[in-house]
């Protein structure tokens, strides 16, 4: 069987103090604390690109024993702020990180559902090649798209970076997966002209409307109730986002954390952040992942845990 | 099982003559139609993007009788000239097609290898998913990122698009992939700051030393021999290099078509428009494709006729 072996992370250690912007962009306390739920953004350094950020979470993921690198059959990386459009990031990775020759490699363009589907995509991947070894990444740097006086998006994003072990004797095993699109709606969260521009109201309204009954259908397709879940890893959109939706599902304070406050929506980062504490928790052996926004596109599944 | 149910294309009209250049690039008749081998390139109209070319090689799926839009259940699209970076092409796809809700919808990031892995990831995926009808469209229109006064890369790329139908019932089954990647000499193909920039020795020469060996092993993995092929699908980087594959592996010339003299290298639409035609050959019993080039990136395998 084929599922998560281990999670590392990278968060940038600059940071931008939401608190020193209360000025300019003229927002209450309250805004900042129980809308958004981020205190400070994390931020790259102006020197660091896509894959170095990646390369960094490779560098813990081996620091806490995870990984030999010669091991590696496919590494994938999910980006949609790559170092550059051609070639793919995870060619670059895999330059950087000298793996093998015979080591597949592609890039995955997807935003905040890009976790949940990432690892249904390499995981099947994987089985269908009989690989026993392979790298998500995860690396998304808004920074490089932000315009910083766009209270809209400006407040929000942070840096981040996150790489998975998937591989055999796995410690969480995926579930069934839940996937929607609503293509219709793609402008809502767009970069043009190298500017991210986003409708925070269709987002959240997108969201609030949506993410609840998914989260439902999956608990449905994996045979579970909500009360059988020990963790619900929800994208940290933002926190009035998880809290609308834990309210809305009558979700327990201490199965549904919002920990960004710290650094912020890493988009495809956020989940993997998150689960990389709850894997050393031998308590939470059934844990719902769903992350939504950009496309608009969503997935949930259920990772159960084997040891 | 799984495999391929069809495959349509479109190919813009318009055509720059590449004869009407030689004057501007001081080239020999030769060099075009020996060397290069295309004798005149495609290109997009200009208020046409690249979920209007995926859509447009759907329209031709359709007309053929191929797919029933509702009951596709994953649209993947590989391209790395996006309609914009955020969000995914296949979002705008999923959107412009009007397909359900329930549809998952990604982008594959890669390059001249983006078909046969494409067709890797999305068939396990479906299997994965218990999924019986999905579209993979390729749509990577260079003529974004051409600076046309740059002789190695003005007089090489076309734009086009095709989609593959992939769904139970296949026509061809894939047999066992190869792939390749040496992240290394990632910067011999890339893009910086919206223009391609090529180093047409560096390809050549990965090409020609590469290829070979992986055709060879991936006849040994799939337990065919040479002579067992009715088709070698090879990618259309240029004339040159399909005639020295063919050559130093002894392939016969009616086996190892070139047929891109008058539209050009479209990247990873190259096999696709090549497997059109090949999929209505009853004599095609057993196909194999290869695709290389950014990243570097290579993958093979080979496709069996079922009916």
């Amino acid at each position: 069987m084929i599922g998560i072996r281990a999670v590392a992370s990278y968060l940038p250690q600059n940071r931008i103090n939401n608190l020193d912007r209360q000025k300019v962009f003229e927002f209450e306390d309250e805004f900042l604390e129980k809308k958004i739920g981020f205190l400070s953004i994390s931020r790259k350094n102006a020197d660091e690109d896509t894959s170095d950020m990646c390369c960094a979470a490779f560098d813990q993921l081996v620091r806490n024993g995870g990984v030999d690198p010669d091991s590696v059959q496919v590494v994938a990386v999910c980006t949609q702020n790559p170092d550059y459009s051609i070639p793919h990031t995870a060619a670059i990775v895999h330059g950087k990180l000298g793996l093998t020759e015979s080591c597949a490699a592609f890039d995955i363009s997807l935003g905040c559902s890009g976790y949940t589907y990432g690892l249904a995509i390499i995981k099947n991947f994987m089985r269908g090649m009989g690989f026993t070894s392979g790298l998500l990444f995860t690396s998304d740097p808004y920074s490089k798209i932000i315009d910083e006086t766009n209270r809209d998006t400006a407040l929000l994003f942070g840096d981040a970076a996150t790489v998975t072990h998937i591989g055999t004797d796995p410690i969480f095993a995926l579930g069934r997966f839940t996937f929607g699109t609503r293509g219709k709606e793609y402008s809502a969260l767009i970069c043009r002209n190298g500017i991210l521009n986003m409708n925070g109201r269709t987002i959240f309204d997108f969201s609030a409307s949506t993410i609840p009954d998914d989260i439902k259908e999956a608990l449905k397709l994996n045979n579970l109730k909500i009360d059988e879940i020990h963790y619900f890893l929800i994208h940290q959109g933002s926190k009035y986002i998880v809290d609308f939706i834990k309210k809305r599902l009558r979700l327990p304070d201490e199965k549904t954390p919002f920990k960004a406050q710290g650094y912020g929506n890493t988009v495809s980062s956020s989940i993997p952040l998150l689960l990389e504490d709850v894997l050393t928790d031998q308590s939470a052996k059934r844990v719902l992942i769903t992350g939504f926004g950009v496309g608009l596109s969503w997935s949930t599944t259920v990772l159960f845990r084997q040891r």
